[in-house]
Formats: C-alpha cells, sequence, structure tokens
C-alpha cells in the first residue's frame, strides 16, 4: 500500500518534542527523558495514537511511550497527542518492534500493550511476523527481565487462538480472557482504539487478554 | 423438560453389563473392574455415548468409563456400547458430577473429557452448575492428584470464555485451543459427539481446550 504523505507532516514533527529521535541512546535512561522513576507503559504499533493519548491523559503517574514504524502514521498519533493537551508522560519512537532490545534495558517496560496488530492471516507462511508469536515474546521477556504484562486486543479470531496457545506454551500466565469485549453482559470501560471504535459499530467481536510473565514461576 | 421413558430402557439395563451400579464399591479399585492397569479416562455428562464408544474402540489400551446422570440418556449410550461391539474397557456410571470424590480415589483417573456441557447462560447465577467452574476444578485436581488433564470441547462462546478464564486462574495449564475446531486450516481428526456433528453442519463454531494440571509446578 501506499501511503500518501501528509502536506502537514514536516511542521508536525518539527513543532512536537514528543517523537524521540535517535532513541537508542536512552537505553537504560528512559527516567531521565521523563524526569521521573514512574512505571513505563508501551504500546506497539500505537498507530493514529488514540488509545495512548487517552490513557497518558486519565493516568499521569505512568509514563507512555507509543512505537509506531510508519512515520506517515506516527505523526497522526503527534498531532492528536498535541491537541488533546496531553503532559510530558507522553512519548513516542519511530521504530520497528523487532529492534526493541536496541532501545530498552531489561526492567525499564513495565507493560505493553498491542491494539489490532497485523493478524498476518495466512498462519505458516507469515505467523513469525505476529506480534505475539515465540520470537517476539523472547523479545518482551528480555525487557521484563523478571515480570511484565501484555494487554492484547485484536478482532482477528485466529491471531487470538494463536496468541492464546503462544503465550501459554511459553508459561504465561493469562488472566481476563475476552471473547467478545463488548457483547459481554459486563462492559469493559478501558480506553478504545480508532480500530476498535470501528469494529464496535461494525458489532464485530473484540478478543481482548491480559498475559503476566514471571520469570520464577507462575504466580 | 421431560423425558419420555424409553419402552426398551428396562430390557437394555438388564442385558447390558456396563452399567456399574452401586459404584461406590469401587473407589480405588478400578484396576480390577477393568482387570488390568491400563488408564482410566473418563468422560463427563457422555449423553447418548457417541464419543466415548468411538474413543474406546480406537483405544484398546485405555479404560474409558462414561458418567452420566440422567439414566435415560445413558440407556441410550449403553444400547450404542453393545451394537458397536465396545471391549471391556468401557464402562459406564450413572451419576452426579458433584459426587466424583466418592467414586474415585486420588491417581485413579488420568484424563476427563467433557464435551459440549450445559453452558448454563445466565453467569452470575448459575455459574457454580458448570462444569469449568473452581469448584468443580477443586474435584477434578483431588482425581488426579498430582497431574492430569482436562480435554474441553463446547459450541458456547461464553462458556469457553468462563472456562478460559477458571482454568487460568487455576493455574492450569492451557495447550491446543481452538475458537474454531473444525473452520481451521489444520483439521482436527478427533471422535465428535452427536452434537458436535449438528453443530457442525450448522457451520457454527465449535470450541476447544486441553488443559494440564501440575500439582508441583506448571511443566
Amino acid at each position: 500500500m501506499r501511503i500518501r504523505k501528509k502536506p502537514w507532516a514536516d511542521n508536525e514533527f518539527e513543532i512536537n518534542d514528543r517523537l524521540i529521535n535517535n532513541a537508542e541512546r536512552y537505553k537504560g535512561k528512559w527516567s531521565g527523558v521523563f524526569g521521573n522513576e514512574n512505571p513505563i507503559h508501551i504500546e506497539l504499533g500505537c498507530g493514529k495514537g488514540q488509545f495512548i493519548t487517552r490513557k497518558s491523559l486519565k493516568n499521569q503517574q505512568i509514563n507512555y511511550i507509543g512505537i509506531e514504524r510508519h512515520s506517515n502514521v506516527i505523526v497522526s498519533a503527534l498531532r492528536k497527542a498535541r491537541e488533546s493537551g496531553c503532559g510530558s508522560n507522553l512519548k513516542f519512537i519511530n521504530i520497528d518492534v523487532s529492534s526493541l532490545r536496541d532501545y530498552f534495558e531489561p526492567k525499564e517496560v513495565n507493560r505493553i500493550y498491542i491494539n489490532f496488530c497485523d493478524p498476518w492471516p495466512n498462519r505458516k507462511k507469515w505467523a513469525k511476523r505476529r506480534l505475539t508469536h515465540k520470537n517476539f515474546l523472547d523479545i518482551y521477556e528480555y525487557l521484563f527481565d523478571d515480570a511484565g504484562e501484555i494487554f492484547f486486543k485484536t478482532d482477528n479470531r485466529e491471531l487470538f487462538e494463536f496468541s492464546l496457545n503462544e503465550l501459554s506454551d511459553k508459561g504465561w500466565r493469562l488472566k481476563n480472557i475476552s471473547l467478545d469485549l463488548h457483547g459481554g453482559s459486563e462492559a469493559v470501560c478501558e480506553e478504545k482504539t480508532e480500530y476498535e471504535e470501528k469494529f464496535m459499530q461494525q458489532q464485530l467481536p473484540i478478543y481482548r487478554l491480559e498475559a503476566y510473565y514471571n520469570k520464577g514461576g507462575r504466580d
């Protein structure tokens, strides 16, 4: 897909200081970037940023980093964050998830959000590209070191099934699994992504889980 | 629901020696009933018995016990087993699952099948009656003692979601989770129940999981 460059993109990159360039230099020093020791939560593939923008506004005691590899998409998140009046607890980096180890030291990240990532529907050929493939889980385990958590949402049943199995196989503890997040009797009031709102309008089920990693054991 | 008594039921009960009456007396002695030390797999709510009948025919080295509380239903399973020419590795007991501890000693059962059990769809009121409720899992853990496994199938999404969470919360390791057993690219060739065949004809998704209990840890 060719993504048309937004005419206002260059200006947004220039006036917006939330995008951290050459972020490798902050590996092990993210607390310094935020100026405090608060926990750091990251969103992989933050897209246009609605979810993480709302999260950061609601939870001032958490530091958020939105990660997105498409510069022409992350620029929309930057604009949204600026226009929403988000505080200094929200930053963005324009990198690929596969290189996360170059940007964070073990224990720097406490929680990872993965929302509506590409399902790569042809299982055999593309499974390794799914952000819940065991190779990616290895990266997240490196980041968490001893303990951490993933909050995952998708509209894709096959990807969700795959993710349940990958996480279980690696010994992660699953919690609050939902096979129809907004259709059940107990409404979940978490922030929604742009995709999620679209799928809800179409009355498609949203799948969600929380997965807990604990190096020492399962509890 | 009033279940009409089958006119041939009394005769079937009389001529069929697969139904074990007063089965409490065999608690701790099931190997004696089967005349060998083979593993014992039980099916909770075996209904008309298609699944367990086929299992027993295919796996002569496993002992099977079908458990069903409705005598007017279990009689159909008895007839099916007799007409299918099943061997002596298949027995039935006409009891309620909640009383399993009165019929088996710890370590006597190696695997439990739960297929298309009643979903009790009103979550709050009836959840305790679901065969994957944590109170039932306590019973299964007693039966397994140190290790054992549950193979579970259902057509009910809410029950499956509930079961994933109950099992995860209790620390069981989940494997081979499927959100559309017969719709995926990798066909599963396990024996089917009567319900399952009906739902497949209607192209409804079947959910399935395997759950592994290990007292000492997760692996």
